[in-house]
């Protein structure tokens, strides 16, 4: 049986918008919501060791996912993240983390679970940390994922809007995932409700990003610098939604740069997280 | 509204073992099983015409699925389609066919259609049309699919082996999947059952191989020269096996190489089917 190293890589993903949904079981939990999956994303490494130590971007960090991965597949590695992707601003960094460190523990340690198990031992690892509900199922679709019912295979659905596209964004900081999707959310379920409506109604990506925009003004969590980035995009021609959840604007094609903003720019991501060769 | 030449491309997909799961309804019927969707692919271009006229590398083709497909969505276009991969030999071509003309009709004409949506008339299409069962949601995920229950979007439930690998084949000829399919499949059923749950108990590429070897052995699907090669493959230590429903031989690797065999040679395609910018 090998015990080997391994890598995994795991898109970004920018959620438009979103209803949290708990359920006593943390696999049958999640969000239902829509997003974009990014072709900037997470590699993950893992090396075998007689200890735990995880780092982005060779910076120790605290990531209590990943910890919980590497409980749940009882493993000591050392796992080693790159991303050109900034963490807390909504690009599911966290769950690109432990998703890749399941697929690639697994890979190297000779594991013999299906692809569905281990997203959902990454999907329960996010919801029982408190960092995310919907990124880690999102990820290992790729695409433009549509998140109808919440939580993990096989009690999670999820479908897609049919379209590809480049994509630019810029990010103003971060917001607390934890504390938002744990607090008080009437209207960003009333919100998430109106939007997967729409979006299921007509599901293109100027829809996304329509109902995404109007997600993020009547669910309360649109800040003042992402609103002005938006309307500046907008007054261009252009197409732009807030990512849920960060103080990042995420715009359609080059809507971005066409309003004077300095922004990263990728594509959408065809394909789900996957093991590399 | 706008009415414009658009494009998909679907993956090519071999299935390694199977079992037909007919039920009244087309959306449920399908079939059980696994294979390996490939780099190598269908690129599928439809152009807005006045009559319909459907051709594969420049040949006009009868492909029953490809009507059913425009028939649905109400659609007299020209389908052009362009592959590396031969027809009627176990790659998936009239199943990609289906679902590239589906994904691209919804594109070009402002279609209204989810990614699911679309996959169900391809799927539907093909199974109608006798010529497939499971290529049509295994190429519509991409990797490596294990198809747990039949049938499309929401009714079947799909699953992956978690690796990645490069494959190499060769084809000696057609078999008639419709009179296969649609003949005496207890055998089959017998055979395909066993291999299931052999790949889940141990979802590895190995065990994918082992377990395809096995299946067309028990099924009596397996024909001299593909099992001349494959003991070829074997016997240099490499892993092969038999893509249903045709006289191909996939293996892992460069094992047709090392067995000396003229093959060609694509990869595990990480992504479903897509629209093409």
């Amino acid at each position: 049986m090998g015990r080997s190293t391994a890598t995994a890589f795991v898109p970004g993903h920018v959620t438009g918008f979103f209803s949290p949904e708990w359920r006593d079981d943390p696999a049958r939990s999640g969000s239902v919501g829509a997003g974009i999956t990014l072709t900037d994303g997470v590699t993950v490494t893992v090396e075998p060791a007689g200890d735990r130590r995880i780092t982005l971007n060779e910076e120790p960090v605290d990531m209590a996912a990943v910890g919980r991965v590497l409980d749940e597949l009882g493993r000591q590695v050392h796992v080693i993240a790159e991303s050109p992707l900034p963490l807390g601003t909504g690009f599911g960094v966290s769950g690109a983390m432990a998703l890749g460190t399941a697929l690639a523990v697994n890979d190297g340690f000779d594991g013999d679970r299906t692809e569905n198990e281990l997203i959902g031992v990454a999907h329960r690892a996010e919801v029982e940390a408190g960092t995310g509900l919907g990124d880690v199922v999102a990820q290992a679709r790729g695409g433009i994922p549509i998140r109808i019912d919440p939580g993990a295979p096989p009690h999670g659905e999820i479908d897609g809007v049919p379209a590809t596209t480049t994509v630019e964004f810029v990010t103003f900081g971060e917001l607390d995932t934890a504390s938002i999707i744990r607090g008080e959310t009437d209207a960003i379920r009333s919100a998430g409700s109106a939007a997967l409506e729409a979006l299921l109604d007509r599901p293109t990506l100027p829809t996304l990003a329509e109902a995404s925009r109007r997600f993020s003004r009547e669910a309360g969590l649109i800040t003042p610098e992402v609103a002005e980035a938006i309307a500046a995009v907008s007054a261009g021609g252009g197409e732009a939604f807030m990512a849920m959840l960060g103080g990042t604007v995420v715009a359609l094609g080059d809507g971005l740069t066409e309003a004077g903003y300095d922004a990263a720019r990728c594509s959408v991501h065809p394909a789900g997280a996957t093991v590399v060769e």
